[in-house]
């Protein structure tokens, strides 16, 4: 699978070479020929024996960004300056910031935001503490909680390193919906303290998404939050995902003439996502559903689980294996596969080849969502199946998160939701799904673009009556 | 001690009146008679009967605002409509919000803000942690934590109730140092908790502003903080406060032309902020110092620090007893300040009046920090003290720690301190007395006011020197 250059492999290089000779054209065929893109080319400063020149360049990787620097060094005449990497540019001092609502010009302006004039809205609260979703920040903010310890497909890397990540997750809160969300990452990876640590930091907030915290942990972190806390948790990497993926397979059902209760899906991956989404589709009214891990298909008679209870770390594989495969298969992935209407994956790369899709029913579902290489390659997938799907950006149908997270937020907020449940997220799914017209739905468009300006309205309004009628 | 009408109680009612006749002259003198002040009076719609007219309103406290609608309500022909609270509409839905710094418009932006490009930030800060200053929003953020349970002169309302006030110092320190600062309000009072939760969030904050904390917990709290944590930690209600008062101290002294190593300093309360007073008091020079609290003048012989060692509640008391009081006082307060050079109260109302103001030395220094009511009638004080300072801002030299904290703690970032200590304080409080010129200096103006522009600026400059110097 060749990968196109990309923006976020994308360097400026300040150089100095000769004004007059070939050496600005060498400069474009030396990007080109090393398979990066000249997506900008400005000249800062010119003179009789010397132009200086910007060069902005998409790569595919760190290191092909370093060999096209190796290559535009070796070119003739040519002086390397500094090269500035553009993702970084704009991490710098962090990509996200407070800002007051109101000016604070003079002592009037003063007495009334702080004190005096503040204690009269905090005694307010203190006898009626409800009052604080209507006069503080709690109406419209959301922590971003992470322990570091499953950040992307990174894996463990602690809280400082995910922050980048809980900054950019806030920064589309806002762009999409319009909500206040501050990143907290802690240091710690204890399930009893980040429970505590939320409990302790909810009251200033009107929900909690919990982000890439490792399982099993995250299950038990947000079984527990849910049951304590009188605001809405959200893992998002569970639920998120799990509702964009119903929303897909809602429409890619349509495109294919199947339903939901008549087809035979396949997952690969029975982690955090892999879990949350074999329950939504449960929820959504699945009935032939089997799920393979590493060790192959889930089911009741595997010696891994036969002594897992709801206490063990198994439990959730427990579960799997109590509530999927009403057929008993055993056997491996590659096994499970052949006849089925549907493959879901969120494992590993390279799990299924094209033989593999060729040998599933009729009208073939393939949603392989492993990042950045999926479970098969889905321009091999695409041959034999009737709709493909993947994580990534340079194929169609992309199942992001983002379609998802700020609409539900959204409708829990406005609802003044305390919970968040199944009927909400099938509402959400629902009203994603629905975002693409019958005349738009094809193979190659089962799900709206993250820029589609319809997604986060529908999404929201859908959660919010859903939570309203939970009241 | 007269109170004038204040913007904190500050509303706008909203009246129809007859157009013609004198109901309008009326009204104003109806405001005017019962002591509050008409600040604005718009018509806001006229027709040939009837006018309606929003009318604004500055009363001396609520039961005043409540008294003056009933007036109004009183005039013939006029009809009462909604009463809205200027202070209130400033605070609904929060005084704060949460911004990006970059537009997410496109494909590109997103995947330079979010995935896939933020992973490569993420990994260099895997592997450089120390880049997290450099990367993210723990450049310029500051975490402003409280449990709520010493909430301005309020009390312990709890952590709901104390957002405002945290939302508050979160805006003015954007507005007068640039810092990022987001509340964390925590539903807990219990030390060990507190400490777990602040070391836990540490990872996305380069400093922890405690606020609004009880003595004698805050001292534990802050002291094991500063133990564990590599950013500083800064309790303001103490070190805020001593601070200010360290240097509106050192001009008054200028004033009187008396030296600090000289004064007998007499202090009314062994509180937090009282115990800050004292500890940078000393460490700036003062040699004879006597504290006051509930029992009286505090000695060691006295019954109720006989048993007390360092890990009891009176362990902050003993510490006062064994490093106060050089000539061995008993007795009250009151007994204290004949002779004395200088009287510091942060404790309660009207706990000294005229006559012990006039025994005091020639020269006298009162700082009767209480409020709103301060220790002793700041007017009466007056008469015979030399130089009279409070905490509130309808008198002159206000005692504010709005003059302090943004300027420390920028300071403090901008050497990317891990820590704040003693000599940072003194250096703070010495540059913000200089701010006052030998020419403005005289004793009324013995502080300069919260929006002279240059207070930040020459504070922070101050400690970030000294912090580069404690590196």
């Amino acid at each position: 699978m060749a990968t196109a250059p990309s923006v976020s492999y994308s360097m400026t290089v300040r150089l100095e070479v000769p004004a007059s000779g070939t050496a600005v054209s060498q400069l474009t065929t030396a990007v080109e020929s090393s398979g990066g893109s000249v997506t900008g080319l400005d000249v800062t400063a010119s003179g009789h024996e010397k132009l200086r020149i910007d060069v902005t360049i998409a790569a595919t990787s760190t290191a092909h960004a370093d060999e096209i620097v190796e290559k535009l060094r070796g070119i003739e005449g040519v002086t390397l300056g500094k090269v500035s990497d553009r993702t970084f540019l704009m991490h710098l001092g962090g990509k996200i910031e407070m800002q007051s609502k109101h000016p604070i010009r003079n002592r009037d302006d003063l007495s009334m935001i702080y004190t005096p004039g503040v204690a009269r809205v905090c005694m307010a609260i203190a006898e009626n503490p409800e009052d604080a979703r209507r006069l503080t920040i709690k109406r419209n903010s959301v922590a971003v909680v992470t322990d570091g310890s499953a950040v992307l497909g990174l894996g463990n890397i602690g809280p400082k390193a995910a922050l980048p990540v809980m900054e950019g997750k806030a920064a589309l809160f806002k762009r999409f919906a319009g909500i206040d969300a501050w990143p907290l990452c802690l240091d710690t990876q204890d399930t009893d303290e980040i429970v505590a640590i939320v409990k302790a930091i909810a009251p200033g907030f009107a929900g909690i998404n919990l982000e890439d915290i490792s399982a099993p942990r995250c299950f038990e972190i947000e079984a527990r939050l849910r049951e304590a806390l009188d605001i809405p948790v959200f893992h998002d990497d569970q639920h998120g995902t799990a509702i964009v993926v119903l929303a897909a397979l809602t429409n890619a059902l349509r495109v294919v003439g199947k339903g939901i209760g008549d087809v035979r899906v396949v997952m690969s991956g029975a982690g955090a996502a892999g879990t949350a989404i074999l329950k939504l589709l449960l929820a959504a009214g699945v009935k032939n559903a089997v799920v393979a891990d590493i060790q192959g298909v889930v089911h009741t008679g595997r010696a891994d689980l036969a002594g897992a209870d709801a206490d063990s770390d198994m439990a959730a594989l427990r579960w799997i294996a109590d509530n999927t495969n009403p057929e008993g298969l055993t056997g491996s992935l590659r096994e499970a596969v052949v006849g089925a209407d549907v493959f879901i994956g969120v494992s590993a790369p390279n799990v299924l080849n094209g033989d593999d899709v060729a040998a599933m029913a009729e009208g073939a579902i393939v949603f392989a969502l492993a990042n950045p290489d999926p479970e098969v390659d889905p321009g091999v997938a695409r041959e034999t199946a009737a709709v493909v799907a993947t994580g990534r950006s340079d194929f169609p149908n992309q199942i992001n998160n983002v379609l998802v997270f700020p609409g539900v937020f959204r409708g829990l907020l406005d609802a003044q939701s305390r919970t968040v449940n199944t009927d909400m997220m099938l509402a959400a799914a629902t009203a994603l799904a629905n975002v693409v017209t019958e005349d738009e739905l094809n193979p190659n468009y089962i799900i709206p673009s993250v820029f589609n300006d319809k997604v986060a309205g529908a999404v929201a309004g859908a959660v919010r009556t859903a939570a309203q009628a939970a009241l």
